[in-house]
């Protein structure tokens, strides 16, 4: 049984999708998962009274489930994290977030301001120790199966320690996540020698090599849509930030682009191929933990429509019961010193 | 009337493939051009003997139109570039660029050793008073038309008065070889505020701003295959070396891996759905001219066919023909000391 609290005031389309997605979730998750819908509690119960006098008819016998937990002020998608971090001590993020370190949550999920959840999540839940930053980590779909990349987004200048602790959170992930058995690391640079690449990506080499990890080497971003390089497939990609978060929205873009060209060229219809690229679609993903903090914080896309934030807290479910958490600490705890100096 | 100078020694499948784009490109270009094929003699004559007996015997009309010029040193695609600029004074891309400073050629294409390239056109062509270093600029395709990313792949840990060096040089090139009138020039970061990016695009930002260039700002990874933001189309993307070879060694490889997964779902041959991404191909696209050098130097990929090598050797006819190089120079001149610090 666990307890999932869900942002309702966060997202493009709250609080309507938050909301609806909550009652896809609770007709089909296992009957002993209990959702805790955070927010204003006027505008939560008119959005669901409007959902179940609609398409959602059929989900009023779940509402035994579904818990409205206040929170007075709401997170806009365009306000700086660090002007809401403590200007708005009651937001949506923190109760929800609250909740966990209080004991009366498991999992917190969110298709808000990124930024936000981010430096709430590591303020109210905190990193695990000798962690300098939380990372966020997205599967890639790829021509073998999905793979990890990590970060993708978070974090931008990133140190070479930080790189490696990115690598370590990341294998966790797949392990717990994706089911992968010790799983391979790779690096991502523009070669797979180990020279190449930037001054902190060279450096990161080396510390990776030595960290106890199953490390590949280099990889190269021709690698990531195939799942390997010539030396095998890989489970991990580790890089900056701004490289992976610059990849993610390349792919996701370029995905119905493509769709386009050979809906042209072939003379189908988009619909008839939109099936194919269906793995593509972060709707699909539903969200990605935030790692390294003491706790389980799920970060959905802002464009999460009902399916996508169920799917979102489906991964926040599966984050409890791996104990993702937990292990990551565990982890970081056997490696000691290794990676751990900002 | 142009001189090309082209690396009969350089790229994985030389001097076969060398030796056959020439030959294809004497019979598809004006024929006022010629082509200098720089190499040893003996292989060089031996290959066009076997080209000439097989595949190409047509084109024997040709050699008139084609010269070799010897060099001694072959530069191996493993070679690492420190060791090549002073070891092998008379390696095919020392001569070839040469012949340039030297007045008797007008364009240098290789498929070649691309560090290598890059140094030894650095060393014999010199760089444009206030650059630092050249750049690699390509083209993506996009759902629009092409757009430029510079750099893509020649420099990692770019400050941010090189990143706008990158721009002007990628205005100039769109404008010459894509016929962009005064090009819209987009700042590849994680987000469209100013204030997004690593500490090297936020401050390049604010230098954009001031560079009398057309600039639109941040653009996002989701962008590029779009070929502009909601703020309208672009013609430039402006990143760093090491992001900008993540994202084109990705689009190559993403193309084939989606040309399955449709093929598999649609149920047509690959085949039936090549055509579709033919723009996606990298021997449509030929080469990439490294720019801020005072000369042309057209940079091709490793892999090149003989059809891949026609196109770079078109690409180096345009540059000049348009005078690209020249505009480049006035261009930096024009601009004194704006972005020019390194």
């Amino acid at each position: 049984m666990a307890r999932i609290a869900l942002d309702a005031m966060g997202g493009d389309f709250a609080p309507s999708a938050p909301v609806a997605g909550a009652l896809l979730a609770l007709g089909e998750l296992d009957h002993s998962h209990r959702i805790q819908l955070v927010g204003i509690p006027g505008v939560i119960r008119q959005t669901l009274d409007e959902a179940l006098a609609g398409a959602y008819a059929g989900h009023a016998q779940h509402l035994d489930r579904l818990e409205i937990v206040e929170a007075s002020d709401v997170i806009e998608m365009s306000e700086k994290p660090s002007a809401v971090l403590r200007g708005k001590p009651n937001s949506s993020m923190h109760v929800g977030l609250k909740l966990q370190v209080d004991g009366l949550s498991d999992a917190f999920v969110s298709s808000g301001n990124t930024g936000a959840q981010m430096a709430i999540s590591s303020l109210v839940l905190r990193l695990h120790p000798g962690l300098s930053r939380p990372a966020i980590s997205t599967f890639f779909p790829t021509a073998r199966q999905p793979i990890v990349v990590v970060d993708s987004g978070a974090n931008v200048d990133c140190s070479p320690q930080e790189l490696v602790q990115f690598a370590r959170l990341g294998a966790v992930y797949a392990e717990d996540i994706l089911g992968r058995t010790n799983p391979v690391v790779g690096l991502l640079s523009i070669g797979e020698e180990p020279e190449k690449g930037s001054a902190a990506v060279k450096e990161a080499h080396q510390l990776l090599r030595q960290s106890g990890l199953n490390f590949q080497g280099n990889v190269e971003g021709r690698d990531l849509p195939v799942g390997g390089s010539d030396r095998g497939p890989i489970d991990v990609v580790v890089c900056d930030g701004f490289v992976g978060n610059a990849l993610l929205k390349f792919y996701e873009a370029v995905a119905p682009m493509l769709i386009n060209m050979v809906a042209r060229h072939a003379g189908l219809s988009k619909e008839q191929l939109v099936g194919a690229f269906k793995q593509l679609d972060y709707s699909e993903q539903g969200g990605a933990p935030l790692l390294g903090v003491r706790g389980v914080s799920i970060i959905s896309h802002g464009k999460s429509n009902p399916r996508a934030i169920m799917n979102a807290i489906k991964v926040g479910l599966r984050a409890v019961e791996t104990r993702m958490n937990d292990h990551i600490g565990r982890r970081l705890a056997e490696n000691g010193q290794q990676g751990t100096a900002a």
